[in-house]
């Protein structure tokens, strides 16, 4: 796309009342705006990251066999009433329409997909299944101090399985653990995340959370370096140990909850009668498990983790464009050159984002570049021409590379 | 897809709750379900068609220079105080946080586009821009009886423009206009929607909006069959004149608005003080339009227009599935046919559900197909095999085609 057309723009200031850098830089590179404590509005180049991560979630989803769906966030107060969360949620939004018609905005889904389940599921064949969905999130968090990573609308991916039987609910379990890592090593972050366990909150007893180290994280962690596991500080009594090998932990650092599982088992399938006929003939109840990802707060928590002075450092899988590709000057060879190379990129599917932007130095190119951190920059100039070149440089590295116009298309093809 | 690993099922009974034919058909094959009055969960099949829906608008919009953002629901009182909307618009739901911070949910977003544009624009030089968003809208309908067509929870495609010059909305305005009707066309619902002059409601004077004639139509229209457009009962005084030609129209229909467009100048600007600085350096406000399409809506209307007494006749532009593949008996050579043909088809990308259900009659596979409207039917059967052939049918022709075998995959491709 062509910068000039990007109706945001990159701003100079830190904004004064964002305490996590995350958030700061993606103010400032546009990727999103703030509309109120906790609600912000995503901005081109931050909904082109989130449609990635999307992607990337949804891929490894439906490779799970999860069936993709999409639930209202208007729920009626009787789903609610049903399982006891009207009363005790206590982010829970409530609202009252005409007719006295009285909803709780949906914190989360268990309350409509278990009833939804119930209308497709009778014998022990119509087991396991899992559907999930990707959609906006309420909760009426009261601290919002931290920016994306904790909002009062947010969007997530929630993913709940069905099954006959604990084993096979175990085995799912387990499936989902590895696409979370999966999806955490595609964003670069898996080094970063560790699986935590946790508090079930409303949820469970226990559950297990994967959190990112960051220095701007609410969650206080226990880490076992050997087993790369942790431990929440909320469920420790005296000392931390670790629940894979035992030992004394005493590492801890700060993090973000970038997403957690849980095993509901008979918690939410019982109140709504959820059951299915086994093969003995008998009626049981069906065993469930829930599993979420906050898809915001994930593009805030790998800013957190790939970040410099200057700007953003996006990994490939989830950057809005693969190339910058900036013109030096108003010299007209370059400017020629420049858009051919911007053709010819686009030709080969790559996304780029051309810097045509007149009235601007050098310096003030090469911040933005940096700030809005698109993992590679082409520089087009007289000196690079003379030698028939272009200039190529990764966010993340500091030297560059001369690279003939004419092999462009061949260079850093996906 | 397997036909087997779906977990929607199709339900035989007419919903009794539903009035809409559309909505029945939309639950009865498994593309959405009802949890409340005016609030549907969209199943695997719906959404696959919400994003077939999705895709086209976002190309159309993209093609007249409109930028996707998403803002968010939980839009602040004072933004509606702003406006006079937290009081004189009846469909706003309303709701209150802790700390005493009220919301109301976003039903249009002219409240948070318009700030958010004056972060960004300041000259002349930064118009004219569009932004756009596909997302939910919340609407405190009192009657919500039409299934899908009236709902309180929608999916919704909002376009905003911001202008310098009344002309230069004007020919904006044009544009979206020609968007509009290539994406009815490519819905197959162009010949039964008119361009039709109506009241602006909240928004502006007059409006123009997007009228299908459906017999479940809240809306009663006048046609000029001539003009091909049309004028809403509701602001008829007297006789109906064409607002084209001026002849008196006779022929009315009862219609579903599938989109409006407005003019809504300096209406929303004026409260935010959104101005630019123009060419001779004077400050004034900028001139805006807004554009609405909803999705949810629009699938409904399609289904309205496109069926039979058997079920949906998808158009191929958004159909959930190309091809329903159906094998007949429980023969293996039939089989090993048909999973062929499954895997052959997915190589040259095309999209294929199987029927690859034990225990289902001929006569039941074949009424869940034409139900649940897939564009073309395959079915291997150990007749059809005889010749080497497949049989081929049009959901919506009644005569059957032999293909051989062998040139499956060089057929339909699109």
């Amino acid at each position: 796309m062509l910068q000039s057309q990007l109706f945001t723009k990159t701003i100079k200031e830190f904004p004064k009342d964002e305490i996590s850098k995350s958030t700061q830089f993606l103010i400032r590179a546009g990727f999103v705006d703030k509309l109120a404590a906790g609600v912000y509005t995503l901005l081109p180049l931050g909904l082109k990251v989130l449609d990635k991560i999307e992607k990337i979630i949804t891929e490894e989803m439906e490779g799970i066999s999860g069936q993709k769906i999409s639930m209202p966030a208007l729920i009626p107060k009787e789903n609610w009433k049903k399982t006891g969360r009207w009363d005790n949620f206590d982010a829970l939004f409530k609202l009252k329409g005409k007719g006295k018609v009285e909803y709780g905005l949906g914190a989360t889904h268990e309350e409509v997909v278990v009833p939804l389940i119930k209308k497709y599921v009778s014998s022990y064949k119509d087991l396991p299944l899992a559907v999930f969905q990707i959609q906006n999130k309420f909760r009426d968090e009261l601290r919002v101090k931290s920016g994306l990573l904790r909002t009062r609308e947010f969007l997530m991916k929630d993913l709940y399985s069905f099954h006959a039987s604990e084993k096979d609910l175990e085995i799912y379990y387990e499936k989902v653990k590895e696409a979370y890592f999966r999806i955490f090593k595609k964003l670069k972050i898996d080094d970063q995340t560790y699986l935590t366990l946790a508090s079930g909150g409303t949820f469970s007893k226990n559950s297990h959370e994967f959190q990112t180290i960051t220095s701007v994280g609410e969650d206080l962690i226990y880490i076992c370096s050997e087993c790369k596991v942790a431990i929440n500080k909320e469920i420790i009594k005296g000392k931390a140990g670790c629940w894979q090998c035992g030992k004394i932990l005493s590492q801890k650092d700060k993090s973000i909850e970038v997403a957690n599982i849980f095993k509901l088992k008979e918690k939410y399938t019982k109140p709504f009668d959820l059951r299915f006929t086994d093969k003995d003939g008998q009626k049981r109840l069906v065993l469930m498990g829930c599993y979420g990802i906050g898809l915001s707060r994930l593009m805030g928590a790998v800013v957190e983790v790939l970040h410099d002075q200057n700007g953003i450092i996006w990994p490939e899988s989830i950057a809005p464009f693969e190339f910058h590709l900036i013109p030096i000057g108003e010299n007209q060879k370059v400017k020629k050159v420049a858009e051919s190379i911007y053709k010819t990129l686009q030709k080969v599917k790559q996304e780029v984002i051309y810097d045509d932007r007149t009235g601007k130095t050098p310096g003030e190119k090469f911040a933005d570049c940096d700030l809005i951190g698109i993992p590679y920059r082409i520089v087009v100039s007289e000196k690079t021409l003379e030698k028939d070149c272009v200039e190529v440089k990764k966010r993340n590295e500091s030297k560059t590379k001369l690279i003939e116009v004419g092999k462009i298309s061949q260079l850093y093809v996906k």
